[in-house]
């Protein structure tokens, strides 16, 4: 596992996910072990560019958030096959926003459609969300199928509607938040309600996990879009400055557009909206950002979601799995990088 | 639905697929309406990409065949949802295989991709694949999900294995019958065990209508491979040649390799190898094919696996709905356009 690194409080340099990591040590082994064997496929191509993806790793966070919320629920909790296949739909998704993003890394490696072609990325992605599928038709729950094909409906749902407002200055911060729900609390969400579930939760402690996933999903992935204007490539680990080149209107040039003069006004439409772009124009769009200060008004928005997030995990029996996820609220909405 | 005529020998226009349209006229509508209601998305590009899709039309076979399967085997048999699902996985493969194909039409009119972009196609795809598995969830068997899934994947890992023989001389039948097998034979197999499951048919039943199924799709699509070599654009309604054109090494092709001649062989790898093609070829392609009588010998092919869905199906109840399933049989081997 790829760790991110910070700086506790407590002056511990282990951050709450690699804590929850080592908490849930084994069934996070017997996952791996589980999304080695099942993505394999006699098809050699297709276990060669799974492989690739398993091999960049990745910080696993969604598995880890299934485990973490069944064993949260009880000890005898079995959820590696699920957390296996939260993992695939994830893969599955990465490999597809690769293909129409045409992202040049991700993860720090070069991007598998860069490797392995298009054709290949569109069809093993493919491959990952229908076993996916398998995977979960073995938990033989059908509330738990229920929950993660609607949640794969509104990841896909989200991802066209990030396209089309691309590039688009109106963009609200509803239209905003309604992509990244759909783009990656979705996910977030359906990981814990399902893991929940799958230990035997009744149906409020479910809710109440489905909740802290779809917060901790909202902040998680403000913060990384806050990020992209203020780390470097070497801290991220990808390329930083991937939204500003592709287009993506996120949080802090949304909240950059509110305070823009005109002249900055004019920057970010030529930039952003007509993709007309030099080398010096992201230092530029960072420095903007800078001045208006929207990165610290981000986090105060992410912020309430941790905020939500703690009350639903409050609402769940206190265990030292509960601990940990909460202590990774803090950590999630003051990573820099 | 864009009806593929053919002459019976009674001397009748109604082609058999007409013939089971008509008599699951009630049914086959309810699944038009399941269609269109369930492709809605609060996404407009989502909707209006997938309208284009179904104003495209098709023949439907698929869902007609998980209808057909439900009737012969309970009267009272409810699977509109569970035939607009199957629908559904194929639209979404389609989606994909012209993203990686680059194919220049599908069903006369210009691709999805050429219309919306790869981009698109790709994230509608996986809208319609996940929307498959919402409706299947409704069908709240965990047996169709696990038959579908395993579908879904095997058709994927197909894809996959066409794209890595493209332009490869030296395959095999076996590996040609592999490659049917998964993308067309795997999702004919599961549309009708299925659809005889959801009628609550026994075991051994629906093990017959999944063989029936199977060996359909296996002649389906050698007669399609061979009639992209007879069959003129108009006649079929897409490009006829496109296999040549794309490097697919398809059954009258692979037949034609085994007795060709030197120049032959020197042609063959020139255009299909090397992608090195001229507007003459495809003619001279037609001509080397025709002079070997390689489509009869294909035909004979396809014969056998008619023979076996024929014996399949004899095993079932009798009934209005398998005579013309029977019929179909003839009929698909015997199409030439």
């Amino acid at each position: 596992m790829q760790a991110i690194k910070h700086k506790q409080t407590e002056g511990s340099t282990v951050s709450p996910l690699d804590h929850l990591a080592d908490l849930l040590n084994t069934d996070m082994k017997a996952t791996n072990a589980v999304i080695l064997a099942r993505m394999q496929s006699h098809i050699p191509l297709v276990s060669e560019l799974a492989a690739y993806l398993i091999a960049a790793g990745g910080k696993r966070i969604r598995p880890l958030l299934t485990l973490a919320a069944a064993k949260a629920c009880s000890d005898k909790a079995e959820a590696t096959g699920l957390a296996a296949a939260v993992e695939f739909i994830h893969t599955a998704t990465l490999l597809h926003d690769d293909v129409v993003d045409e992202s040049a890394q991700r993860r720090g490696q070069a991007s598998a459609n860069m490797v392995f072609g298009n054709k290949a990325s569109v069809l093993v992605g493919d491959f990952l969300f229908a076993r996916a599928f398998e995977l979960m038709v073995e938990t033989d729950s059908i509330k738990i199928l229920d929950i993660l094909a609607r949640a794969s409906r509104i990841i896909a749902e989200g991802e066209v509607l990030q396209m089309s407002l691309t590039g688009n200055l109106e963009i609200t911060l509803e239209q905003y938040a309604a992509i990244i729900e759909a783009k990656t609390a979705a996910l977030f969400a359906a990981a814990c309600e399902s893991g929940a579930l799958k230990a035997g939760a009744d149906a409020a402690t479910a809710e109440n996990f489905r909740l802290y996933g779809h917060h901790l999903g909202m902040a998680f992935q403000m913060i990384d879009d806050l990020i992209d204007y203020t780390s470097d490539k070497k801290q991220m680990g990808k390329d930083a400055g991937d939204d500003f080149r592709e287009g993506k209107l996120t949080l802090p040039v949304i909240l950059a557009l509110k305070k823009a003069t005109p002249d900055e006004t004019t920057f970010w439409a030529r930039c952003m909206r007509d993709h007309n772009q030099t080398a010096a124009d992201l230092e530029t769009a960072r420095t903007i950002i800078a001045k208006h200060n929207t990165v610290a008004e981000g986090r105060s928005v992410a912020q309430n979601h941790i905020d939500a997030a703690r009350l639903a995990l409050t609402k769940t029996k206190q265990t030292g799995i509960t601990t940990t996820l909460d202590q990774l609220l803090d950590f999630v909405v003051s990573r820099n990088h």
